[in-house]
């Protein structure tokens, strides 16, 4: 026997949600629990997974099955499929699994035919309605359907009016009507080559296969794309009696949510028209009414609503979307589903069904999507602000920015530093802007998708960015630009919101994140359960101060060579560099010592109580000097221009030393723990300075602070023990000269593929491992990230060469699979290893999840992704345990 | 009880080796046969280490063991220890487990003193000859054992030479020795601040320590890390009774092989001399005379020589290297050892071996040093040429070279491309000299050691280098240098042997290696032991041919960038990038298919009947486009020349592609099988020349040629089956065009720690694998090589933070935990994968081995290593089965 294919609403139920479909498991849950749903059954998503393996054909004995289901329904109502006297009419509707838009519209009235409509006319005795229907079916059936184009019936309509000289399509003539009906099926003969078909059954199975054409649609199929969703799930066929709302001031139609999506309060939300379809609605000829006004209309609609969306609640224990039609007085229920809705609502509600006993906390934390939690954490435009849009693009990297426009990169580099706020517009970027993007306080490009340059590197910093706006039109060279309408130019004021790709001109309200309410107290709820620890990385005491605030337990990476780049501190870490002997470099690093110092002491008493991890100095050095063809072009230059023999000799050295310092591929150069071995007194003045204002620390009573150093790019055991040694000696130095007791704990990153093939050797001198996902992420792949952000990458993305970009979610099959070996290692070395991660993907939700799954401590990521991570960390449980 | 730390010769034997020492072992060995040893005792290893492990104190027990053996001794000869009638003297020898220089000097004599002196009058009636073996003995122990500088004796001899007026130290009489021996106990008294010992018992002991401090010394502890020897493994010390070579005509010494090691013929080979002890060769004062003489001067001991080389090749199966003393006409064996030879005769007595039914093949091929063998395959020095040499330095890369002499790369550049050959002579090399470095016969450095980066590229380009070479004084700003007492200037031509580290003023002869006579048999004998295939990279025709001479099977790496790079083809391959259309490029790759087609052929042919494995482009883009420094400083200096318009575009316009094309870390960028995605017109028109000029070659009638295409630098199954879709799509085409039924071979390189770690999917798509250790090492260690070898790589390898070069030979605990992986997995999912390696590992014999123990298929390198790897396989085999 063929396997079952079609199953009745009775038959069905939320837990076959995969065979029937969102909308179809939906309407059978409510059949179920005896909510009034119009009698109808659904054509499995297996019907349509094997409708594409055949072939585009319906599986054998598929169209039997519908046969029969037909019949019963036919039985069940009474009604005849077509009848004359007393006709069934069906809407068909495509259900999938995951609700997805672009694919097939609805049909209704399905059925109809010249026969039937003399039925539907004796039923209702209103010939009008009749005609109208008919002419409605048909057509939606012959634009989605036949495929013949919706202008064809509009232009057919258009005329009718203009020959009775009406404004509206209700105002058409039943005359007037049966005309437009012939000239459709003139139309149809003529575009789509067929009659149309007036068999019911013939109907019913051009639209089953529609919805299954409709899977595949460009629309579909891009979207699926975007979102993630499998090409093989298929959708499912809803085909159910019609009801009709639109059968006078006792009948109506609706949409409502069982709670207000916006905000979360608990009130029933949505609106209502008496006397009406759906497609009304749609057509936007009638306003309709907030739901709030129904008991004047309908009152016992609304008792019987609120019934429902009591019982739905407790059913489904969520919010829910529902969709209804009232048919002299008695209401039907046409779909439910969860409702979606804003961040904040989705806080409020989990929070309160806890409070109503509805839920227990777990679920409500299972409630809230971590990447939607992320979006409140950026500053936003306000939403009661009163705004016009200038121009959209996509939203690369959410926040808000309102800046001054600037068109390239020095520029921003030049008003950035010297504290303007400006805002770099490009028609893209790449990776010689890199400067003008650190100093903006967002980007706005005409051209690149959500893998672009701009956008990758702006959600790496955290900063607003909108990419591919088609209303920015640039002409740089002559420093203006036009957004939609309005002409901009270099100086100007414009506001960005990354969130929703919005571009307004001049400055924006906005408003700052916050965590408190709701989103507190089940962060709260996400810490009981979570196992994986959440610190920030943080390089500053503000940084630090604010990771606190979101959350954060400890800084689980502290940068020292951000210390290095400020202004007042580069021109001696580059007289250290362009020392000639050991003796000038270490006058050089004392000078640099009470410096350092005095930020460690600042950023372990902001984290006191926790954890600091320290990483030493990781950069190549040449990154402290200007690069080589900078120099050489100005050597060039002074040439020419005459300058002094001493001021070129100044320049030249400085060019030898950029030479002698230059690299092929500097990531995979001298930097990290490399350097700390051949410059040792750079990783010594580090040490000396963590410890030393530990010591201080001590001394003025902070005695719970808890530096940890970090030995930075470890591939090989040997390294990391000779630098461990120095790291112990300089600590136990400062113990004797300061008599005081504080902890001494060394490290390494975990970065480099050989570090994780060896992580038991290198355990043996480590007591905590951090992963540094995103170098791991380079070597495993070979992949310089800003190279293959500005190359290849999006392209690969496109292409689904990569299903994700592994710089924003670990690679589980290449990097994943190093993790996981160096985290046994490690562990059979020494079964108390501290293990974290601190790269980028510390703040990623799958990423994070994955970091729990394979067994790590702790995750540690942006202050602002402190809050996603806790939830992250508490789903991770609550799907893994 | 005590473990028994000291053994009698009759007690031991050679497999005893690791506890006696190598001249213990062989002491006892030739005993234990029945071959005449003056009787002795060891001290074994075991003793050494454990004096180690006190601290520096002989081991408890150890003296009451030694005390007892030589009452044995004394017991065994009828001699008493010091005794003053018939006394004992014994000499002392280190014998470590592996031979070393740098340890303890023999102490002969020992147990004389103011007594026993009397006694060896007594016994040989001659007091001078008494006396000066005191003499002698006190001078050598006095220098090593009391460590007293070796010129305070000679000088007191010097004085009493000078007060009796007589040249040698065999003239000083009676009288004067006996002074001299006053003036050596005063020098011990007020240098070493003892008195010196007379007690013999004392002497020893203080010997033995000597022996055991030695081991720690600092030119033992260098060799040992040159030649890799752990440093725990101790010295044993033997302690042997004298006999005398002096003692008349009648008596002798002599050393002596058992063939010739210069050639491997089988006559016996040494020098001996008449009445003399061994140290007499050693001081020079006599010329000794050639083994083949001595039937004139002791023909019994020649014939008894004979009887017992016999007997030890008999027993040892291998050519000695043995010392020996007559004493009054009795032939007394003091030392045997496996011979020192040369490459040759390595090969040559192996060879006889087996034709005398010493050995069988097996062995044959064991005995010959794949290394020793690799010294071969270069151009050499004539032996025979009588040369003066300048100057010494490090021998970093084998071959003679020779050239006019070059003091910067951009010179050694414009002649050696312009057909000159020239020498690159520099203080040291730096990634910037590549370019000479590629033109340049041989480099010549006068500082670095041998992993400096002159060492490292010359041997990576099979180029002789010396570097290091401090004879070497540069004078580069005026053109001229010294080497030794000689001075060059830029022009002269000078040789360099690389092989042995010599500098020559001026050409000198040179000869051609060639596999042939007893090294292509032993070759051949070591093709049926070996399982791994062995191939070759090779780029050109004349290498394949040259690849097939040396016994290449196959090609395993065909580059076709070398290709591009050619003066006629580098223009086109320009424009093909310049291109600002897919059109333009198109046109561009059009007019480089029939040049790559040809080169196909031509190589496809030279190596019918075999294996060529293709890789489509590597290389990022821009290494074909000039530096955008050097076009930036370019256009700087036209700006200020005031050139015209069009040709400052025409750079411009240049710069701005090398710019976009620009990558901050070009080894992890736009490369590989990445460039194939992104613009797959050109490894379409590569797969179009290898199909076409197979296609013509079936046609010619070389139905046996068999290309195959290899795609790099995959890190992503999903990459491979694009590029392998796309190959099998033209290679079909030029099929059907063609008429001709070639085979279609589509492969990857593994050369990501991603590959290896998704070897599995990856195989899905693979016909065979190739590993590019190159870039597998890159990426695992995360070392950019050239970055790496010029910047801190040497110190890893002298601070022994890495034990090898890991870009020479595999680093099994990281690379090779990835290969073995990647073997696993590919062929779990295709059993039949085909898996070789094409990085620069696989000529070296450790990492062939590594090869055959992970179970690859083959193995290729370069032509000139490729007699190396044949026998690495079998060896590879022979050790591991």
């Amino acid at each position: 026997m063929a396997p079952k294919l079609v199953y009745r609403f009775e038959e069905g139920g939320e837990n076959m949600r995969s065979i029937l479909g969102g909308k179809g498991a939906g309407l059978a849950e409510m059949t179920r629990i005896g909510l009034p749903v119009p009698p109808g059954f659904t054509i499995s998503t297996q019907a349509c997974i094997e409708y594409y393996k055949q072939g585009k054909k319906l599986p054998p004995g598929l169209w039997e099955e519908v046969e029969e289901h037909v019949k019963g329904l036919e039985k069940a109502t009474g009604k005849e499929f077509g009848g004359k006297t007393n006709p069934l009419l069906v809407s068909v509707r495509s259900g999938a699994v995951i609700s997805m838009p672009g694919m097939m519209d609805t049909i209704l009235n399905l059925g109809l035919n010249e026969d039937s409509v003399q039925g539907l006319y004796a039923q209702t005795n209103d010939m009008r309605f009749a005609l109208d229907c008919h002419r409605r079916f048909m057509q939606m059936f012959g634009d989605v359907v036949l495929e013949v184009d919706h202008d064809v019936f509009e232009e057919i309509l258009v005329k009718q009016r203009e020959a009775e000289k009406v404004k509206f399509d209700y105002e058409i003539s039943v005359e007037g009507l049966k005309k437009v009906i012939a000239g459709y099926r003139e139309a149809v003969k003529e575009k789509a080559g067929i009659e149309f078909p007036d068999d019911p059954m013939e109907q019913l199975k051009m639209a089953v296969e529609a919805v299954f054409r409709s899977w595949n649609n460009e629309r579909a199929i891009v979207y699926r794309k975007i979102n993630k969703i499998a090409d093989d799930l298929g959708t499912a066929v809803n085909v159910q009696m019609m009801v009709f709302g639109n059968m006078g001031f006792d009948s109506g139609t609706g949409v409502m949510f069982t709670r207000n999506p916006s905000t979360g309060e608990n009130v029933l939300y949505g609106e209502y028209l008496v006397n009406a379809q759906g497609e009304d609605v749609v057509a936007g000829i009638r306003t309709p009414k907030p739901i709030a006004q129904m008991p004047e209309d309908l009152p016992n609609t609304f008792e019987e609503l609120k019934r429902v969306a009591a019982v739905l609640e407790d059913h489904y224990k969520e919010m829910q979307d529902m969709e209804f039609t009232v048919e002299h007085g008695k209401l039907y229920m046409l779909q439910t589903r969860t409702g979606k809705r804003t961040a904040a609502a989705s806080l409020e509600i989990a929070r309160q069904m806890v409070k109503e006993g509805r839920i227990d906390k777990r679920e409500a934390v299972k409630r809230v999507k971590p990447d939607e939690v992320g979006r409140m954490l950026h500053r936003g435009v306000d939403p009661n602000a009163k705004l016009e849009v200038a121009g959209e693009g996509l939203p690369a990297s959410p926040g808000a920015a309102i800046g001054t426009v600037v068109f390239n990169y020095k520029k921003a580099e030049e008003m950035g530093s010297a504290g303007q706020k400006v805002i770099l517009v490009r028609p893209e970027t790449k990776p010689e802007d890199m400067p003008g993007l650190i100093y903006a306080q967002g980007v706005l490009t005409s051209r690149g998708g959500m893998t672009c340059h701009a956008a990758v590197v702006a959600r790496g910093m955290g900063k607003p960015a909108i990419v591919g706006c088609d209303d920015l039109h640039l002409d740089i060279e002559n420093g203006k630009a036009t957004i939609g309408k309005a002409e901009i130019k270099e100086g100007d004021v414009i506001s960005i919101d990354g969130s929703t790709g919005n571009v307004y001109i001049g400055p924006v309200p906005l408003v700052e994140p916050s965590v408190s309410g709701a989103f507190q107290e089940i962060l709260e709820w996400a810490d009981e359960i979570k196992r994986l620890g959440v610190k920030a990385n943080a390089d500053t005491p503000q940084d630090a101060k604010k990771a606190r605030e979101l959350g954060a337990t400890g800084i689980g990476l502290c940068r020292t060579e951000h210390m290095f780049m400020a202004a007042d501190r580069l021109p001696v870490v580059q007289e250290m560099i362009m020392a000639t002997s050991v003796e000038e470099r270490k006058a050089a690093l004392d000078k640099l010592l009470p410096m350092q110092e005095s930020d460690f002491y600042e950023i372990l008493k902001a984290m006191k109580g926790y954890t600091v991890t320290i990483r030493l100095l990781d950069p190549p050095l040449h990154e402290f000097l200007p690069s080589t063809e900078e120099l050489a072009v100005k050597l060039a230059e002074m040439r020419y221009q005459k300058a002094s023999a001493s001021e070129i000799a100044r320049v030249e050295n400085t060019l030898r030393m950029a030479r002698e310092l230059h690299e092929a591929n500097p990531m995979m150069g001298l930097r990290g723990c490399r350097l700390g071995i051949l410059w040792p007194e750079i990783y010594e003045m580090q040490a000396r300075a963590i410890f030393q204002a530990t010591a201080r620390l001590f001394k003025d009573g902070f005695t719970d602070v808890k530096p940890e150093v970090m030995i930075p790019l470890v591939g090989e055991a040997n390294e990391l023990e000779l630098n461990r040694e120095m790291v112990v000696r300089i600590a136990q130095e400062i113990r004797e000269e300061s008599g005081m007791d504080f902890p001494i704990v060394v490290g390494t990153m975990i970065e480099l593929p050989r570090a994780c093939l060896t992580a038991d050797e290198i355990a043996k001198h480590a007591e905590f491992f951090s992963f540094g996902t995103n170098d791991l992420t380079q070597m495993t792949f070979g992949y310089s990230r800003d190279d293959a952000e500005a190359k290849f990458l999006h392209m690969y993305l496109e292409q689904k060469i990569l299903k994700e970009n592994p710089f924003q979610v670990v690679d589980r099959k290449g990097v994943g699979k190093l993790m996981d070996m160096a985290v046994k290692l490690g562990r059979a070395t020494r079964p108390d290893l501290v293990i974290g991660i601190c790269g980028e993907h510390g703040g990623d939700p799958e990423s994070v999840e994955f970091c729990h799954i394979v067994g790590l401590d702790y995750v540690s990521c942006s202050p602002f992704r402190v809050p996603v991570a806790r939830l992250a960390a508490a789903h991770a449980v609550l799907k893994n345990g």
